[in-house]
């Protein structure tokens, strides 16, 4: 019935230096443009067409999706912006180095970091200048909607009304979609649209800049999901996600 | 009262070998790129923001629009896309070389066919490879809508629409406004808001990647407008526009 396509962003500077990243605005590096380019001509190759991209405020997303629509030639197609499908936000952890953490509390205590979930991080302090409370991209939201810290819980919490308001009913009228966003937040999506249990998500990790399609039933329920390109070298970039977190 | 910023996009592959472009998607050189840039470096360091974004469908002007946002931390800011912004249409000459052209014709007949108001360059037949009546981003557009050429009086037609309908309304609704757009489209915008006449339009000359700021009154009638940066090098990346026609 419906296809849609997610991507999340290529490698972007604190993935490479294995940092905890979240609301941080850090950009692509070269081999993470090079992933988005990759996955325009993927999906140029496979003959997808989009009418409308959605993606979030954070610039690694949004060049991603700019270099996969130039390897399309679909510069022009209109994109909408959400803070909403912004990275869960990582709390006192933005910036620090997941290895390192994982030396000084252990690789259990940063799995539950990363992946708990319904524990969040140590928050943030309100003025803490790593926090976006100052920050005139979100100038337009309550104070209190700009989180200090998330756990998965909280960021599928703040996606899926973006997802039922805005995309749903987008796909649902006829328009093909594409989505590039964040590891999390495409990990809430795939969590609501596959149904997964809480305990389960922690299992699922998703690779840089490889397109995910998702072919959905008039009721948006997915009949079938998978990852275009090398279906080996996609397992490994999802297995090297699942390790990033350990001493 | 209000401030409009106007930048037509940074050098292309056909601006750099001379060629008429039109409605041809070409690319940004390397040297349009870095005019783009030097754009957004330009508005960053004199303070400037924005709320929403105008460009064409035509990927020089969407790639300058992208980087100046970058360079001014803003990729994130709503952009609007319209063909009405679209360089002006250059029929069957879309392609030419304009100092081959003015060997064969005179600097006088590539004169006309660049800068005449009201005379258009010879028209494309409608199942021409080089016009867009088979571009999927017009498949919306009645096909009468998609010139086959056009002369400045053609182009301000289709733009002024726009203008008055999206771009005026959002300036005066208070959004601070950022057009990225083609030497012909940003010449209509020109004349029209300057008031400037048809036998006058002539001399206007938009040099490529340079902010052009208007302050508008109440009405939206222009105070003063002028061109941030270097004025020496302003005046000649004009007068190098002016002369691009000559054999």
């Amino acid at each position: 019935m419906y296809k849609l396509v997610l991507i999340r962003h290529g490698e972007s500077t604190w993935n490479l230096e294995n940092r905890f990243t979240g609301w941080t605005d850090v950009e692509l590096t070269p081999t993470g443009v090079e992933q988005a380019k990759e996955a325009g001509r993927l999906l140029k190759a496979g003959g997808y067409e989009f009418d409308l991209a959605y993606t979030s405020v954070l610039k690694r997303a949004i060049w991603t999706l700019w270099h996969t629509l130039d390897q399309m030639d679909r510069t022009w197609l209109p994109v909408a912006h959400s803070w909403r499908l912004n990275e869960r936000h990582y709390g006192s952890l933005q910036g620090l180095n997941k290895a390192d953490m994982a030396k000084q509390y252990g690789d259990e205590q940063v799995l539950i970091w990363r992946r708990s979930y319904d524990t969040p991080p140590p928050s943030l302090e309100a003025d803490d200048p790593r926090g976006q409370r100052a920050d005139v991209r979100y100038a337009k939201l309550n104070p209190e909607d700009i989180p200090l810290t998330e756990c998965l819980k909280d960021t599928v919490a703040r996606v899926l009304p973006f997802w039922n308001d805005a995309i749903a009913p987008a796909i649902r009228s006829g328009k093909r979609v594409l989505i590039a966003a964040h590891g999390n937040s495409i990990r809430a999506l795939v969590k609501y649209l596959d149904n997964i249990a809480d305990a389960d998500i922690v299992g699922v990790n998703i690779p840089n800049g490889v397109p995910l399609v998702y072919e959905l039933d008039a009721d948006l329920k997915p009949i079938r999901s998978y990852y275009l390109g090398d279906a080996e070298a996609v397992a490994k970039a999802a297995a090297a996600v699942a390790n990033q977190g350990k001493a």
